[in-house]
């Protein structure tokens, strides 16, 4: 049966970076991909006004998702670089969580470089909690509970790790999503570093060519 | 399809206490339970020669195995309170894997407050990896690597835990099996012990009302 | 001589769970105990507004007290969800430790998994200290330092501790304090959580029928 | 009443740098201070023989001690910088803490810089435990537990640590016994290093002119 | 060629402890030497206004930098006790590094025990970053990116270091200037904790009598 | 002036992965390069016996060495898996550290995943402090210390480093390299695995195309 996967990333193309591969796998797989932004990225470059790089980078992380294979986008738009912990931000995880009911998330892990890297894990995993839990009377929706939790990689990689993806197969959709990210790459290649990585993690593990790593947060029961 | 599990255990009992609801369910999804003991136990006890406690523990790791429904059991004898990380042990423990073909695997989690626990874990771990690796010559048999690992709680309770079995159905079968442990459990009741952990992890999870929690060491990819 | 005893707690419960035994044997030593609530715990029922669970859980916090002896509570209604560091709660603390006058204080400790729970531990650790330092010209009253600080499990099991107190003779009255809190464990059986808790404890420390066990904050010197 | 106090040292000479003052402090209130020494530091000179060295490092450990006041000294005499975790050692070890019958033990914390002294600590942690226990056959002697157990700083200062002594009162005495370890003090002045550190703990805690501090292993529970 | 070097500090005083021999050796070998100040430390005694207090603590901080040799002093002024890791201290921060252009800095390591210490680190090493990438429209300059930056110990000594400065030559200096902080040395001696300190790193890393000791934070590639 | 550089690995090849593109940008600078190999890796292969491929990969290792441009290699020869923290193997690193009198030393990182590699770091830094100290009398040589000493990662990449190398003149030398351990890349692509990270450091740390990242373990002082 289809599955619905849901991902949270603090930037547009964190998505990508992290788990792309794993994205168009579960495309593939006919599972159904929806993606959270809890902003914009608008800090990213000196060539736009914020308000204008806003907009690109949303258009960008649409067309990202077309050439992975999905288009149910949420953009939270919170201010680049000093994304909080806050109540409204749970709120509005909390809700979204509850209506798309996810079987599946995906998270930045929460030892990550970027300060907002390790914003967004903080954010997620406590509004996972909350959203299952029958007893906050100020959100919306009926509680809800994702059986599987997964943690991505990106500024820094895990030192432990779990769970392995082969994708090998999605390889070149992955890369080729990145570089719609065309104001990023521009100034640093994130398709380059991306493919390294999931090059290394591929021989290294020994899983397959091209492979993304996730430290495990939530593993669904025996049946 | 039935599933092979293997449990890692230092001493007979410790299988019943970490996880014991886990195997009960095992067999009764028609699973193929196998134990391995590090040692026989037989520090436990002045009131038998260290002979004598290790034929009793024996016997009673097999009585216990017999309530929760397996019997294939193999004993590894090292000396109980100085297990030690060595070749001799790496090896039995690689042979052992590649014999038993184990689909899932539980072991003590690495940071159990007993020395010979964590000792456990530590071969295991690393006798996973290379089992599963066709690079030793030294080590008979077939590669092999386990789909799931998970790690126990005996003498440290889990910080962080990322899976939850609801054993409710099966506890009176674990504590139970844990009585046949009667030259352990007349010194210490580890019987009540384990049930009253559990029953606070199943309140405090909401998973049921018995639950056993486990450390992910390795959850399986997506199909 | 009789001491005085003052527990933190994030919310009404919280201080039963995690030594309602501890203060028995307080009451019973003829000790003074009070107790300070940073919340009141009206985020937990669906069942009921926040106002009515607010005076509600209010009215069980002082219920349970009455059944372990003793009657000195204050409330400091802070958002349920939502505690936070900041000067406000400070103050608060330090000046309520100055007027307490405590030799002993126990708080929840610094690694437990609930939010609420770790920052009534950085606010009460960081309170402790300001209360007896002579430098803080915003806090009113005469510096106060506290012998023995005691740090108490609730949703995270301690991995480490180094006080074991055997609560044996006082179970009975702890499960029949947290059975007051019955909006709460109408929902969940905190009561049966934290006496299959205190059971394992004593089982596996061997120091009684029913511990609670601590983290070591701070021990007098030597006299 | 008078206690009996023992401390374990990795070499002559660290048991009065890490706790001299305390141990005067001791010696002051009329408790009975036994020492036990894991090596006599034999490596620690080019300018005598090992055999010279060992012979002179006893001695000059005997007049510390009668620097300090106490005149029971135990020698294990493992080779100095490679003592190692083993059986033998630890039950040595179980034997000595059952015949001594310590109400209070100083070790060295287990973060320390010096792997002597890290082991030293592990050696000494396990063996409190075992010579607890009334299961260990092989282990002579009565089953004994220690109240308090208090870890102190040598080659790397602590983090964190949960008990203070002031020993302003005696820190020319500490001093003085540190002297006595001429051998050692001719290349690095550990007298001069202690002083120092001492001084600082004392200032930055105020809670004495010179102060020692101490990691908490075990504290005593309410009688 | 001559270096820039520049200090950040929580609170007046700071510097000195923690670093103020090597800032006298940076003045000696011709560097130039500014500092900065998060608070100025108006919490730190009850005999003055927190008006008077910060007045005095600054002109404290000018004097001692009198006796190191430098005059380049910048106090942001934050609230002693409550400085906060906010938007506005972060775009301070990065401007005011972009300004100095150092090649050398000196921050609070992270483990410090005073949470403004360690609040003071999070700025400073998140505005180093920030500094150095021509992303961040708000910020103003010409992106800068120090070669070194070292964390240095106040509150809490460091487990691990990596970095020692024989500071021998300058202790009387670095003395001499924490003694321009009378309102502070008058009720805590930071003047004897910060020369005892020193005297105990001199002594256990054999590379001078009196040494300060750093955690690499960045250090300069091969050229 | 010309620099004496030392590597030190656990197995042939490890070198090159770690450090391979600074070694060869050492070379190019004039410096004088060795390594010292603690094992010959000869468990790494079911295709020969142990001496041949033990004699293999030391063929391959000093070609590899040939195309970076270094020909000083010492084989220590400890069984390949099973390397252990002994006394004979500090001494002979201790004497290898004083006979080769570097100036740099490179070193696999304390957390890598692989035993022997964590093995390694331990004897090496170990050794690096007996070959400085003029203590130990069972050591031949004259004392001798590194000024700085870099760990680099292999199997499990660095979560935090405070050294970047730009090597982006250097890749080609070092895949080319690596190819010649070509008993290992026929079955794990090391080249790429290696040339994949250092893509992904060199993006994301914006130093260079290519870049190898090393945790500093010590770094010189002012001069």
């Amino acid at each position: 049966m289809a599955k619905r996967v849901l991902i949270f990333a603090a930037h547009p193309d964190d998505d990508i970076i992290g788990c792309g591969g794993s994205l168009a796998k579960h495309v593939n797989l006919g599972n159904r991909v929806s993606a959270c932004y809890m902003t914009s990225g608008e800090a990213g470059s000196l060539d736009y006004s914020k308000d204008e790089l806003s907009t690109i980078r949303e258009k960008e992380a649409r067309n990202a998702a077309g050439v992975i294979g999905f288009k149910d986008l949420t953009f939270l738009r919170n201010t680049d670089g000093y994304l909080e912990y806050d109540r409204s931000n749970l709120k509005k995880l909390v809700e979204l969580i509850r209506e798309k009911q996810p079987n599946i998330v995906y998270v930045h892990h929460q030892s990550d470089g970027h300060q907002d890297h390790r914003t967004t894990f903080q954010l997620v995993n406590e509004s996972l909690g909350r959203a299952g839990a029958p007893i906050f009377q100020e959100f919306k929706g009926t509680p809800w509970s994702a059986d599987i939790v997964l943690a991505y990689e990106v500024w820094t990689p895990l030192s432990d790790f779990e769970y392995v993806e082969d994708i090998s197969e999605f390889i070149d959709k992955k890369t080729a999503a990145l570089r719609k990210h065309e104001s990023q790459t521009k100034s640093i290649r994130y398709d380059e570093a991306s493919e390294g990585l999931a090059r290394y993690r591929g021989a290294i593990t020994g899983k397959g060519k091209y492979c993304e790593v996730f430290k495990v947060i939530k593993m669904p029961s025996l049946s």
